[in-house]
């Protein structure tokens, strides 16, 4: 047994059981070691963003870390956007990011690079594995260390000889952490807040959007409490059977419009509602005037626990709200936009389907058909990193092989990462691809106007627009191993996703709109 | 005028004339400020790491600086490992990292991040411009910057707010530095040491190889010194007319067996040589025994006066030996190999032609082919980041219209940054690509035995190789927007090769080996 063996054996002993990989020579003992330990799952992304992505999209459906493995100090610069988005979905990801021997580090060799600064942004825990003996409880630290709470990417650096020298002994298994439970005083209070208030709301956000959570959140609403949601939420339930918070409008001014009167903002499992970017003369702190702010949960803590309590403070019905079952029973037609898009997608996409949002501009008009859909799940693009579409449905199909994986994606966060598509191809996952090609950056076109930077002209235009040429997705796509189709009308897109629905296996649409 | 008309006006001052741009919301001023200053040619990307690739190309053949403009962290980050190679290579670069507003910082919304920890391990030089009235002298200390010596990316933070607010006042003006002379004790020094010495040998890096600094120490071979190159160059020239020195070898073991014997080895621009890897029992620092080393030339320091000086010590010739045109008379037949590649390319690459070199395992066939070519110029890949050919020739080619530029790449390296073909087709950038499309990342078959980690089993080998499915990369590129051809033997390749390379524009050839 060396080091290696050592790190997946004890990856393994504590359920981490998919690795999300692009190697190089530094990490050939840990490629060799997959072999005999063939409970770890290894899946080979062309390019280190599908890999993090995946390892993201694994951790928010597993509800466990899977591994990435990375290859120096550029290897995790190419993930390190996806991480980004990781880390502010506060999913459990254990990065091993392999490096020169630890005696070979001193010679500043071409790959060698400062590992710990790079990684150190974007993980919540780092630590360099420097002898072989050390491998297996530092793995385990790695493990626990990812689970937060709340949660995030890990950095596990292994020095090549710390995987090729022997190591001795049993895996070591991680301490996986307990969320705290709220205090009685913080429930107490909001109670307290709530019955003062005129026009209280409870803004949700992290674990409190979880189905659980969701579900206690939805007894509020039913004693006269809005509950809100964050506007990107790492992943929340939709459609029938579940409750539907109002969501945090993405462009502030809306926000403080919608939200004009209220008086409390109690917190559960977020912060401080901000605007996603700053523009001139418009606000950055999404609170109304004179409104009382306090947090019920903390991030690290149990927000499905504060909620229920809260509830049960307000003596709530044991059961909120939920939405009803209401699919569009008319097949749209005509011209394809994002919204006849949207009601093809309500209408057929499966119970159990996790929509994996990377579709900017054209997400709203899904969001609005979905809400009465059949029962699913939604991953969002968390940290603002376009490219994730596509990986986040490799993890999320990876871990649950039995539901159906809608990947949506703008035609500008596609070409991100559009090396997922092969590795879609070469695993089989049960993946529905869906980009929605209008050969722009819309959402920049509309920025460009609120950020005061006036019209266009050609050489803006040129960093605005995607034609000249048009990307033929389909032959993209094909090319990468997907069965791939181009639908230009909402017949044709109405067709292709029906059919793509009751088949299994990746299948690629582009929806030109 | 706003901070972002400033920034643009003083780049352009300062002969910074080509940006390479994946912009996003914080960055629109900028973007709209290239309508005013059209001596700035915006040249969309659409992923970071084909700009800051580009930018690198565009700065070892312009000698100057090219700008990238990169949307906060997770957009350095997509860009970092071409910017970790281009920190290798010492090319100037000025990344204009765009930043939320000074004062929406505070609030950390989803896109906020660490830039400065970001960008540190990669940039010799950072600054955050958090006041519009510094823009512009920011400006000018990060153009100075950036050329070093010996030179390296510089990395310019800039706030939106600093990016809209009015600035006032004219360009600033860059103090470029100069490479200071190295020292006559030095250049003494080398000489007694090499007239003391059996078998010496130089070795030559970075400024040293450039066609000044190669055409000197070509003198030293005249009188009997051994001139040896770095293994992995930023950019030298090659084939007729050109000083061939030998080249360090890439497997330590083979160097270490090249060398021995050799007892002083001399460094100009660069420094002690260390095996790319380290693996088990097998050397890190590639010196022989005994050999005694000493500095000639610092990296800072003016290789091609150190150089000059050295010979003139030694009372070289004032011309050393260069290389014949021999071109391949026959064109190659039968399988198509590295090799029959290497002679088509050997025989139709016109005269000024660039080669950007990212063929990993196949691009030995070349170099041994294109050695008495038509005079050339090599771009290498220097930091071992693969993924850099395809952007690379996109900034050679903005940088030198009128050269034929060739693109050479392993598939797996091509799958990194492939979102570059569209680049390519959108500028109508005179560059041919080619594939070399084995399935495989053959590189790693050879590092698995090197290592130690043994033969390759069933969770290996997923990880190893890249079919299943193969990559269609004509379907791929035709989509992205490029004519592209396939090509299974060595007259196919050699009739397309000849083809592209009296035409203009982009061209994409598979090479099936």
């Amino acid at each position: 047994m060396n080091g290696a063996d050592a790190l997946i054996t004890t990856l393994v002993a504590n359920e981490v059981t998919a690795c999300f990989a692009n190697p190089g020579t530094s990490e050939m003992q840990f490629v060799a070691a997959l072999d005999g330990v063939p409970a770890m799952r290894p899946v080979l992304c062309q390019f280190e963003g599908v890999a993090t992505g995946a390892a993201d999209g694994y951790g928010r459906i597993a509800g466990k870390p899977a591994c990435t493995l990375l290859h120096l100090g550029p290897g995790y610069g190419n993930g390190l956007a996806n991480l980004h988005n990781a880390r502010r979905a506060f999913t459990p990801i254990i990065n091993v990011v392999g490096d020169h021997a630890t005696y070979h580090r001193q010679y500043d060799a071409p790959l060698n690079s400062d590992i710990p600064t790079i990684v150190k942004a974007n993980s919540i825990w780092v630590r360099s594995a420097d002898s072989p003996e050390t491998v297996a409880s530092i793995t385990a630290e790695a493990v626990a260390a990812s689970f937060g709470p709340p949660g995030g990417p890990v950095s596990l650096i292994l020095p090549a000889d710390s995987a090729w020298l022997p190591a001795s002994g049993d895996p070591v298994m991680a301490q996986k952490p307990v969320r705290p439970a709220p205090s009685g005083a913080a429930v107490e209070a909001a109670a307290k807040a709530i019955r003062a208030a005129k026009n209280p709301v409870v803004l949700i956000g992290g674990q409190a959007c979880l189905a659980e959570g969701v579900a206690q959140a939805a007894r509020l609403q039913a004693v006269g409490v809005t509950v809100y949601s964050d506007t990107f939420i790492a992943r929340t339930p939709r459609g029938a059977g579940s409750f539907a918070p109002k969501r945090m409008q993405y462009f502030g001014e809306q926000a403080l419009a919608e939200l004009a009167g209220v008086d409390l903002m109690v917190y559960a499992g977020t912060t401080m509602p901000v605007a996603f970017f700053a523009y001139p003369n418009r606000p950055s702190v999404l609170i109304p005037e004179g409104c009382e702010t306090l947090t019920l949960v903390e991030r690290a803590e149990d927000s499905v626990a504060g909620l229920a309590a809260l509830a049960d403070a307000l003596r709530a019905p044991k059961q909120g709200p939920v939405q009803p079952l209401a699919l569009p029973d008319v097949a749209p037609t005509g011209k394809l936009t994002a919204y006849t898009v949207g009601v093809s997608i309500a209408r057929h996409a499966p119970e159990g389907a996790i929509f994996c949002d990377d579709a900017v501009t054209s997400g709203a008009g899904i969001a609005a058909a979905a809400a009465t859909a059949r029962p699913h799940d939604v991953l969002a693009l968390t940290g603002g990193a376009i490219g994730i579409g596509l990986p986040l449905a490799i993890g999320a199909a990876v871990a649950a092989p039995d539901r159906k994986v809608l990947s949506l994606n703008g035609d500008g966060s596609a070409m991100y990462t559009i090396q997922a598509l092969w590795t879609m191809a070469r695993e089989n996952l049960d993946i529905t691809v869906v980009v929605f090609a209008n050969y722009t950056y819309r959402i920049l076109n509309i920025e460009m106007q609120r950020t005061g930077a006036g019209d266009a002209g050609p050489s803006a235009r040129k960093l605005l627009e995607l034609g000249d040429p048009n990307i033929d997705f389909v032959a993209v796509a094909r090319g990468l191993g997907l069965p791939a189709v181009s639908c230009s009308t909402a017949e044709a897109f109405e067709t292709a996703f029906a059919s793509a629905m009751v088949q299994r296996g990746p299948m690629f649409i582009e929806a030109k709109i």
